[in-house]
C-alpha cells in the first residue's frame, strides 16, 4: 500500500490533530475529539449548522466550517457514520439557542445516529431539523428519491443553508432553503478506479484496467453499467444525460455546476471535463451562474470525477453567491 | 489509462479552455492561447508578475493568477517549458509601465525561453528582472544552490513578490522580496509512485511496490534513495533532517510551512504528515507562522507529498500575511 499513514487504525485521529494544528485560524477542536467548531461558533442570534459523515471524502466534511458555512461537524472512521453521540455534540456546539440545522447524506448510519442525536437534543430543549442530501441520481429511481444518496451536492446544500442562516433566517427557513437546494440538485460519478482504507490494505472492489464504472458511489458502491473508458467529452455527454432529465433541466435554466475529482485524478482532466459540461449546457440553452472545479468531495484515492447541478431560483442565487471563508470553499 | 481525456496531444488546450471557462472572474484569455492572465492586468501602477512553466502541476500554474499575486503566466506543454514567445506575451499582458518581475523555477528549457523573452522585452522598453527559484534541497549541494531544481517554494516566491508588487514596491523591491523569499525557503519531496504523461502512455519512471523515492522531482527526477516506505511520521522526520541544516533553520525560528499533495496523495494524509511536521518543529523551539496544507502543486497522478519551509523575517511576514485571491490560494 503506498500510502503516506502511521498506524491504519488511527488515521482519522492523526489526520484531524493536523487539520486542527493548521486551520486554527477556522476551525477548534471540541471536548468530543470526533467534533470540530467553526472558532465563531456559536454564532450569537443564528441558526447552527451541522454537518458530519464518515472521512476519506476531504475537504468533506470538516473542510466546510466555516463563515457563513458549517458551525459543526462530526467525524466518523473512514466511511462510516459518526457516532450519535458525535452529532449530538456537535449540535451542543452549534446552537445559540435559534436551533439547528442538521443538513447531512442519505445512509442507514447516519439516519440512525442522526436521531438518536435529535433525542438527547430534544431532551436538551434545543430545536433541530434536518434536511437529507439525495443528490446522486444513478442510486435509485427518481420515483423512489428518499433511496438516493446524498453525494457532492450536499455542499450546495451546506452553501444554501448556511448562507440562509447567516442571513438570520429562522430555523424553518433554513430547513425550507436547504430543502429547495437540495431538490434542485443532481449528482452523478464515474468511477476509474477503486479506493483503498488504510485499514483494510487492499482494495474493497475493482475497476478493471481499460473500464469505468458509471454511477459510482462516493464509497465505491456499484453504478449502473461498467463499460469500456470513454473519452472525457462522451463521460460529460453521458453525465448530462442521466442527470438533465431527471430534475428535469431545461432551456432557459441558471445553475451552478459542481465537478470534483475523487482523489486521485490530476486536476488538469477536471478541466478537459468541465470544459466539454460548459458547452453542452451552453448548446441547450442552459446558463451557468457559477462553476466550482476541483477536488471538493474526494473518496480517498479513488480516480475518477463527479458533475453535480443545481438549478438556481431567485432566492437559491443570492444564497449561493453570499461570501464563504472556509478550508475546502471560500468565496467573496 | 485511467484517465479523464479527449486526444491525448490536446489535453493542455483543452484544459485551458475549460480554466477560463471556469474562472473568468479572476483570470482572461489573451491572444497568446498559451498565455492567460489576470482580468485586472496589467494594473496600473504596480509591477507586473509573471511566471510560468510546464503544464501537469495544478494549480500552478495559472491557479496563482489573481490578486496580490501573479499577473499572467505562460503555459507548457506537460512537463515542459512554455516557449520564449510565450514568455514575451506574459511579460505584455503583466507590464503597465513599472517593469515586471518574472519569478519561475530553475529548469533549462525555462531558463533559455525567458532571457529570449527578456530580449524581445528589452526592444519594447519594457524593463524585465527575474528570480529563478531553486528551493529543491536533494537536487543539487547547497555549495551548488544555483543548479537546484524550483519546486513548491515557488508558491511563497510569489507570494512575497506579488505582495511587494501590490503594496507599490518598486521593480528592485519587488525583485529583492522574491530573492529573499526563495533565499529563506526550503523544499523536498517523496514520491511513493510515478505518474503517466497522457501523450506518453504510461509511467515514464517507476517505483516499485513498497518502496519510496526520497527527494524526488517534481517531474520525477530521480531522488537520492530509493528505500521501503516508512510511516508518516518518519517521512516527516526525514523530509526536516534534509531541509533543517540547509538554510539553516533554528530554534526561535518564525516559519511558513507548505505541504502539498504530488496530485494522487489522500488530502488525509498532508495532515496525518503536518501533524509530525509542526510536533518536530515545537520540539525544536520553531514556531509555525502560518501554514498550507492541500494540493498547492502537482504532478499529474503521483503519488507522494512534498515539504517547503520557510524563513520570515519582519520583511516576508506581512507579505506572507496579505490577503490573495486566485484559484489555488485563497487568503483574507
Amino acid at each position: 500500500m503506498q500510502r503516506i499513514i502511521n498506524n491504519p487504525d488511527f488515521v482519522v485521529e492523526e489526520y484531524l490533530e493536523g487539520f486542527v494544528k493548521a486551520h486554527g485560524d477556522i476551525v477548534v477542536p471540541t471536548s468530543n475529539p470526533r467534533v470540530l467548531a467553526y472558532r465563531e461558533a456559536p454564532v450569537k442570534g443564528k441558526v447552527g449548522i451541522v454537518t458530519g459523515g464518515g472521512s476519506g471524502h476531504k475537504p468533506a466534511f470538516t473542510g466546510y466550517i466555516g463563515k457563513n458555512l458549517v458551525d459543526a461537524a462530526a467525524v466518523g472512521e473512514i466511511f462510516s457514520s459518526p457516532t450519535a453521540k458525535s452529532f449530538y455534540h456537535a449540535i451542543k456546539a452549534a446552537d445559540s439557542g435559534q436551533g439547528v440545522a442538521v443538513l447531512y447524506g442519505n445512509y442507514a448510519g447516519d439516519n440512525m445516529n442522526v436521531a438518536m442525536a435529535m433525542e438527547d437534543a430534544a431532551d436538551d430543549g434545543i430545536a433541530v431539523r434536518t434536511v437529507v442530501a439525495n443528490d446522486d441520481v444513478p442510486s435509485a429511481p427518481v420515483s423512489q428519491r428518499e433511496k438516493r444518496r446524498g453525494v457532492a451536492g450536499e455542499i450546495l446544500m451546506w452553501k444554501a443553508g448556511g448562507a440562509k442562516a447567516a442571513l438570520g433566517g429562522t430555523l424553518d427557513e433554513v430547513i425550507a432553503a436547504a430543502q429547495k437546494a437540495i431538490d434542485n440538485t443532481r449528482s452523478v460519478g464515474i468511477g476509474l478506479s477503486p479506493c483503498t482504507i488504510p485499514a483494510v490494505g487492499k482494495p474493497n472492489f475493482s475497476i478493471e484496467p481499460g473500464k469505468m464504472e458509471f454511477g459510482i458511489g462516493h464509497h465505491g458502491e456499484p453504478g449502473i453499467s461498467v463499460q469500456d473508458i470513454a473519452s472525457a467529452d462522451r463521460m460529460a455527454e453521458m453525465a448530462l444525460d442521466t442527470i438533465l432529465p431527471d430534475l428535469p433541466f431545461a432551456g432557459g435554466d441558471d445553475v451552478v455546476v459542481l465537478v470534483s475529482g475523487l482523489g486521485a485524478t490530476p486536476v488538469m482532466e477536471l478541466y478537459i471535463f468541465y470544459r466539454k459540461i460548459e458547452q453542452l449546457l451552453s448548446d441547450k440553452g442552459i446558463r451557468v451562474h457559477r462553476s466550482y472545479v476541483g477536488n471538493y468531495f474526494t473518496s480517498l484515492d479513488m480516480m475518477g470525477i463527479t458533475l453535480t447541478l443545481m438549478k438556481l431560483d431567485d432566492e437559491l442565487r443570492p444564497l449561493i453567491d453570499l461570501e464563504v471563508y472556509s478550508v475546502g470553499l471560500k468565496q467573496r
